[in-house]
């Protein structure tokens, strides 16, 4: 994320949720799209619909990306393609149910052979500098599939 | 959460982010819509696109309406509305951008004066019992606005 280390500014991020009925509600941030969110289906919620945990993930993820996006740019690596899939583990840890650990295997498209050392040290280091990362105690697993594919494959 | 104290169970939450073009990508979960997520604008990103830190403060929201609803009606507490808007602190801390705080301040509406205690020990137990809260380093400042509005009014 650009200007980070030079300035010590403060960021605001507003989100809204508003209930609508049994476990369901609508969350809204200013200028974007509404989205529905409801508990679990495994906790008499409904199927179908975007869960608390689930945007818990969708944070780690998108923070993962977007930090990568950035280091990538920084270190002038070229991709044709990247898919994160990633998962949440919800389970008792010292007698509390929490997010104990989130998994990641982010699938990167390269050229050639002579960048899989930068990418792996630029995914190296959006881990380090992933905001969301580093404002959680859920243990994160990244292990990056590098797969090289030259062009007209 | 019903049923999170009897029994030691583990629970999945599956989230799955491609990267489309730019520094934007679509967020996907298992037979839910896709919503499309982007670094924030003030960091080079899209306007008007949700971001990991809008996930993450809908995460926590959504967590904290979710768990209250279950204890709303395990306290058998009746109301009418709740709106839950909230915000995030982006900043840095010991050297390290984190989000540091989340505020939030629910707007609930009850019936009976009667209602007031229960009402806010609910949140009370919303805030202890909330797995994400409970997953994360952020300081939670919760703030219940509790109005009584009498039908008819």
């Amino acid at each position: 994320m650009p200007n980070l280390n030079k300035h010590n500014k403060k960021f605001t991020y507003k989100v809204h949720l508003r209930w609508t009925e049994q476990r369901k509600g609508i969350i809204a941030s200013p200028d974007k799209p509404e989205i529905e969110l409801s508990t679990p289906p495994e906790f008499m919620g409904h199927p179908g619909v975007w869960t608390p945990e689930d945007f818990f993930v969708a944070a780690v993820i998108g923070c993962l990306m977007t930090t990568f996006l950035y280091q990538a740019e920084k270190h002038k690596l070229k991709f044709s393609r990247l898919d994160i899939p990633g998962q949440g583990i919800l389970e008792k840890v010292e007698n509390q149910y929490i997010i104990s650990k989130i998994e990641l295997i982010p699938h990167l498209v390269i050229s050639s052979t002579l960048d899989i050392d930068n990418a792996k040290k630029i995914f190296e280091l959006a881990e380090r500098y992933c905001v969301i990362t580093n404002s959680i105690k859920s243990k994160i697993y990244l292990t990056p599939d590098i797969e090289v594919k030259n062009k007209g494959e």
